[in-house]
């Protein structure tokens, strides 16, 4: 292990978190909160302190690094930019208890937007903020990595990719790692810009605007208001739905539209799968829940936002659909399974990854039926190698090994079995709120310390794709070989 | 597809099953019930009608039969052997609806325990003389197929054995299927025989001693009293406890005694597992109980009895563990799914499978690490071949698939989550009591027709472990080639 790399690269990102705490530091002033202004003063200065002594205590002079380097840059970052960002929301005296704020802040960067919050309207606009802004952050917190580690190491930055990139397959369409990350942002920040611009269109206040629009394109789901959407009109929930579904989808289908590739975009059979599921989930809630909404219009509204809401992970709500008939509560657990797209921002165990494996059953049970057949799973067109199989079935396993981990660990505590299962599922696949006490009209309150810390562990290994974090607590990984 | 010999076969499964009546004829004729005693008769006229004229029908003259047919054997003749065990049922009045009379003999065969009974104090002794023996009958159900088809295929029955023989692995300890069949008969047999001599030394009446040995031999779990095994001392509840425990080791290991080599069996991977998650589970449940009942004694006792229980898929309860802390029934959910050992009557995803799931994912992780190492899986000693580690991890993703779907089939009943979603659970892993409605203390009476037909054949894919069923149901399985 080059130590002396690691601790230099994660000082790096310890730096950058210096630089995004400074966003909010701006709205604080603008909004005149002296409270929440002094909280991130103090927060840059530890950040600056922390980042500049780790600097320079580390000076590498081997420069290589191998995956298992990143693994353990990847799991570090997030874990103390987490424990940085959640300094100003206890220190303003927001959430007064700093495991709370730790938990909201990892809730944030993994862009889960579960909340240990009874009363976010009470919060600054400063804070408010950040907690929102952590999502972006978060939603593209991989490519931020990846190109201070990819300046670094051109040749081996693939490796970093695939460990920080949701989802089994990322095509190589350009060919440096830099360039890559370069367009990826700029598809990012442009959609994020288009959804600001619709909404305020829509008559929404500016500051609620950006705070949403950060919390769609990076699927985490922290809202500014009690009620979540559900105050806010039609037009402004439609436009969230399709902004969600938007940064549900595969970023590499941007990709191929700006590289004018528009045939090889549009036969990605996981674009197709994730509408079509997507699409056959709303019509059967639309029926499912059309008794309890005026009209027809209304039901298709609740059950396209939630759906999309879902199944993106993002997490914001229009109604409460904690309420809901058993069979439209079984569908949203369904989606809180699968997720969005391999390679967009949200979480779950990926489309990808359902159709493979969906791929692989079928030869499996052909196989049984004629056992001389010869089989290969395809998947975009292409034959998917043992290897990615093995890998896709291994990591099928270990996440539920992981969420049954989670359950357990929580399960002493003295909620119903529904929330504590749905907690630990939607928290492992970023997804925010669960059902019934941690439901979209319920929040994490109530859970211990202890759970609280196992709860931001769940949604890091779900966020990191277990693998990192794993191998970051596993000892034999860090000994030199 | 031979169906000649496919319905021939079936025809003889018919005609034991007609043999198999005539237990609880001769019970119920013993304690004079008239109206059950007609019950059986009109059964076993319809079996041997049935069973008679499919022989007489079918004239096979090519008797060669491969897999395929092995498969559609084995599923038709579960579902034809219940849907005849049902017949009396209703015949004598004990259970009007025939779908729930279906439902309870599924239930029997695939050795759940899942009742639909509110009130089984009030069945005829005939009746639930028949309810448990179905439970015996299912637990060896596999080798009683498995000699008849053995007879007439030599070479090829391993295959079938295969297909039915819960777990991934039977070692072929003697040379010939059928030699194979009748040791285990006399092992079955002879554990029976002990459970029944214990209980009856222990006070329990011989009736109510044999009907209990029956669903501890098959882990079947129907009982003859509303509180299960509760109102029976304490000597009986830990005669069934060892019993349970008994049934849900591998039979290859009490084989392998027999043969006096038992060197081998105590070096069993799979036994010391087994063991050790009991143990385990038992040492956690009596803390985490304490506080509920009188004595240390008492907490441990109902902690062994519902581990064992639940862990070899049986069901049966000494007290209402709905109202244990979320902990213990944690605990008990992960024993539901993980299930008995490979090779013997209970059910569950089987101890080998998540032995050689948990060695992959050590492999899968290790090769993280360190990407040019060899890694090998082993399981008892020697390497795991790839295509059973494919099968493994392709079944282990089949089963989750399967138990979401039949999940979902019954979500859109008005019961709980739990309810639902542990019903699911507790059917397709043969086991009978979920939690909520469906405890202990509960059934399945309140589920519509439609969700009883749902969950009966979610017990006959959990039991006969899916591919037998679903390969009967593809239509390309049945082309010839």
């Amino acid at each position: 292990m080059n130590y002396k790399m690691v601790i230099h690269t994660i000082a790096q990102v310890v730096l950058v978190g210096a630089g995004l705490l400074a966003l909010p530091l701006l709205v604080s002033i603008y909004y005149h909160e002296p409270a929440t202004t002094f909280a991130y003063l103090c927060a840059i200065a530890t950040a600056l302190l922390l980042g500049g002594s780790m600097v320079i205590l580390s000076r590498p002079q081997n420069r290589v690094i191998f995956a298992r380097e990143g693994f353990c840059i990847v799991s570090v970052s997030w874990i103390m930019l987490s424990a940085i960002g959640a300094l100003p929301f206890t220190i303003s005296g927001d959430i007064p208890s700093y495991v709370d704020a730790f938990f909201e802040t990892v809730s944030g960067f993994t862009t889960t937007g579960a909340s240990i919050l009874t009363n976010v309207e009470a919060m600054s606009r400063g804070n408010l903020f950040w907690r929102s802004f952590t999502h972006w952050v978060g939603g593209m917190g991989v490519l931020v990595l990846v190109t201070i580690i990819a300046s670094k190491l051109p040749d081996r930055s693939m490796n970093i990719l695939r460990a920080e990139m949701p989802g089994p397959i990322v095509g190589k369409l350009v060919p440096r790692a830099k360039d890559t990350s370069r367009i990826l942002y700029m598809i990012y920040l442009g959609i994020t810009v288009l959804v600001t611009v619709l909404l305020a269109l829509g008559g929404m206040p500016l500051y609620d605007s950006v705070v949403h629009a950060f919390g769609t394109a990076g699927t985490g789901g922290f809202g500014i208001k009690a009620d979540s959407l559900a105050s806010y009109s039609p037009y402004l929930q439609w436009v969230i739905t399709f902004g969600m579904l938007a940064f549900g989808v595969n970023f590499n289908i941007y990709f191929l539209i700006i590289l004018r590739r528009f045939g090889q975009a549009l036969k990605s059979t996981e674009l197709w799968t994730y509408l079509g599921i997507v699409a056959a989930s709303i019509a059967v809630i639309t029926w499912n829940i059309s008794s309890m909404y005026s009209s027809l219009g209304e039901s298709l509204r609740h059950a396209a936002f939630q759906v999309s809401s879902i199944v993106t992970t993002t997490g914001y709500a229009t109604t409460d659909f904690n309420l809901w008939p058993g069979l439209s509560k079984a569908i949203l657990l369904l989606l809180m399974f699968m997720g969005a797209c391999a390679g967009s921002t949200g979480g779950g165990l990926k489309v990808s990854r359902v159709v493979i494996l969906a791929q692989m059953l079928r030869q499996e049970v052909r196989r049984m039926i004629h056992p001389r057949s010869v089989s290969v799973v395809r998947y975009e067109g292409k034959i998917v190698d043992e290897g990615t199989q093995h890998g896709t079935t291994a990591y099928f396993a270990l996440y539920f090994f992981c969420i049954i981990a989670a359950f357990l660990l929580i399960s002493f505590e003295p909620f119903s079995f529904e929330t504590n299962f749905s907690a630990a599922v939607a928290c492992f696949n970023n997804i925010g709120p669960g059902f019934d006490m941690v439901g979209a009209a319920g929040s994490y309150a109530a859970y211990s310390d202890f759970s609280k810390i196992v709860l931001a562990f769940t949604m890091l290994m779900g966020r990191l794709e277990i693998f990192p974090l794993l191998l970051t607590f596993i000892p034999s990984a860090w000994h030199r070989r």
